[in-house]
């Protein structure tokens, strides 16, 4: 997989206007845009561009309609319940996150649970909203199951990511991250290298570990094969307490707003059901909000200035590996490799784009 | 370590009558001592009888005061801070709980951070205080250092359990856990039992991973060796994950409350600061109650019924085990071994109460 380098600029009005060409007007392919290129920035290439196509794909199965309008089934001045209409995960996670900053803002606090919706991208994207207005801000999503419950040989949750945003400098507290042992995308990697898999990461179809990606990624679009939660598939590395935080994301997104769990996600063509939970707590509940932010950065410090293990350079604290990919990123490109490429260059003929003029600078494909 | 059986009947009125000795009034040993012994009766036997005697040294070097009253130092209908006034970890807790419960019944949700306070015991006691009230409950505290951060060689969090229950039958969701990959008490039988831990559970006082547990256990009182977080000291299995875990319940106790960060708990003697956070949650506010717990016991029901991994014979959801352990311990009796049996006696002595009269059926220890 060689790898393109793609600027920012040229990136975002690429993806603008392809998904200005699904349906979604300005406004609405502004935000999805967005959201998706901060992935890329982060350096968290499985959520970034290298999804339009799958987006796509799930606007032609009719999964995601392009005209919902998500709307407030029920709140009270602390919490709302939302349904998606089955529009697209991001207008939907945006509007929730809104919802809630603006209930933190006037109550102190908001939750608000999402249910119908749809893929969302990088959870992180909504819990940072709520820390761009100085609050705390939480971000969760179920997903479309993969994942092993302790012991289990049938995926029963998703990746269930789970994101927590707080104000500091120089970058705020950013703690992201799929209760998976790893993502899907990882294991996808390692069967595009032809590497194998460290043991106990996932299972097979017969309910065995298993180091081969490609057997464990036989499975997964038929339930019938996943990964472990995060500490792998025993009890002696904590597996169990993985499969808690999963089901702790199951709960607040599916549970609570009476929506569909992850084992039931897109049981059928047209229906997707994925659903979220997004609160925001404004700091001013507990004291100061400035001392409160010093309290953290102060201790933020003393982390990342304690002594390092044998061997080891530096400690990071959550979110300084996404704020510097960020910087090389806006300086150096976005790399995109060439399948990817190829992919969005089938989508802007489809599209009637001419994907040249989009990318000058980019060397063209054998 | 032979292991002697005592009835919970029993040991209840030694643990009251000894917490009555140290000072504490009827209401107050009584409380404490629910706190411990269903931790007994859970199968926790970390953080029950056996800690009276460390307890016992807290107060009489002044880190715990048994006259003090925990208070409100800030309030809004949604949210309180409490002073601790370095009061009994369960007491300061149960007052914690109440609060946020009282606030959850009038406001829906009810977030309450705790400086100042000392050892709580399981966190989960806390949590199913709302669940029994029909709500979701969350409990996290912060407690003495003795966990890394990935790449790192001092520890800078404590073992930061987190709870959540919510109600259900046949017994509650209850997940109650450590966010470090074992407890320090895993790492002491291990040590007791002369066995070798498992590689990527902790690191000795020279930053290197060990396997022998005293050469993990000898520095953590001088907080300069310690245990990995869940998913252990590398990223392959999620340990940056367990790491992220540990600073969400960190910030909601120690940073929001302007309380003391897990690196200087009890950094001198009569100071102490652990730090604690409880909130409860009505789930009216986001539907009817009864459809939501019927929603999560379908779900839980599935996935105790989910196809078995290879050699697995059951499928546990959070908060069974412990359940099935409490109903055992009543019939059976509770094991403590002959180490706690002595602390006991001795404590029992110092006290001026005829130990044997508490415990008529103890065979004599040699």
């Amino acid at each position: 997989m060689s790898s393109n380098v793609l600027h920012y600029d040229e990136l975002k009005h690429f993806c603008q206007e392809a998904f200005g060409g699904f349906g979604f007007n300005e406004k609405d392919s502004a935000v999805i845009t967005d959201v998706l290129l901060l992935s890329d920035l982060y350096g968290i290439d499985s959520h970034g561009t290298n999804r339009i196509v799958m987006y796509h794909e799930l606007i032609k199965d009719g999964n995601i309609d392009i005209e919902a309008q998500p709307e407030i089934v029920m709140e009270t001045p602390v919490s709302a319940v939302i349904d998606g209409k089955r529009g697209m995960g991001q207008l939907v996670a945006c509007y929730a996150a809104e919802t809630a900053i603006a209930k933190a803002k006037t109550s102190g606090i908001g939750l608000v649970t999402v249910r119908n919706s749809n893929h969302y991208g990088i959870a992180g994207y909504y819990s940072l909203m709520a820390c761009r207005e100085g609050l705390l801000g939480i971000s969760m999503t179920n997903s479309r199951v993969s994942v092993l419950p302790t012991f289990g040989k049938t995926p029963m949750m998703g990746t269930n990511p789970f994101a927590i945003s707080i104000p500091a400098t120089p970058q705020p507290f950013n703690f992201d991250v799929a209760t998976s042992v790893v993502p899907i995308g990882k294991v996808e990697l390692y069967n595009k290298l032809g590497k194998q898999l460290p043991l106990g990461w996932g299972m097979n179809v017969d309910g065995l570990d298993e180091t081969d990606p490609a057997k464990i990624l036989a499975g997964i679009p038929f339930g019938r094969s996943g990964v472990h939660p995060v500490g792998g598939g025993t009890e002696e590395f904590g597996g169990h307490k993985g499969y808690g935080f999963s089901m702790v994301v199951e709960i607040f997104c599916s549970i609570l707003s009476m929506g569909t769990t992850s084992n039931h996600i897109m049981e059928e063509k047209g229906q997707s059901g994925i659903c979220h939970f997004i609160a925001a707590i404004d700091p001013k509940i507990f004291g100061d909000p400035s001392a409160i932010q010093e309290h953290l950065e102060s201790y933020l410090d003393e982390i990342r200035n304690s002594e390092k293990a044998t061997g080891r350079e530096r400690i990071y604290t959550h979110g300084e590996k996404e704020v510097e990919a960020y910087a090389k990123r806006m300086e150096e490109g976005i790399p995109v490799n060439d399948k990817t490429i190829e992919e969005m260059k089938a989508l802007a003929d489809y599209l009637h784009m001419d994907f040249c003029q989009y990318f000058p600078t980019l060397k063209p494909l054998k």
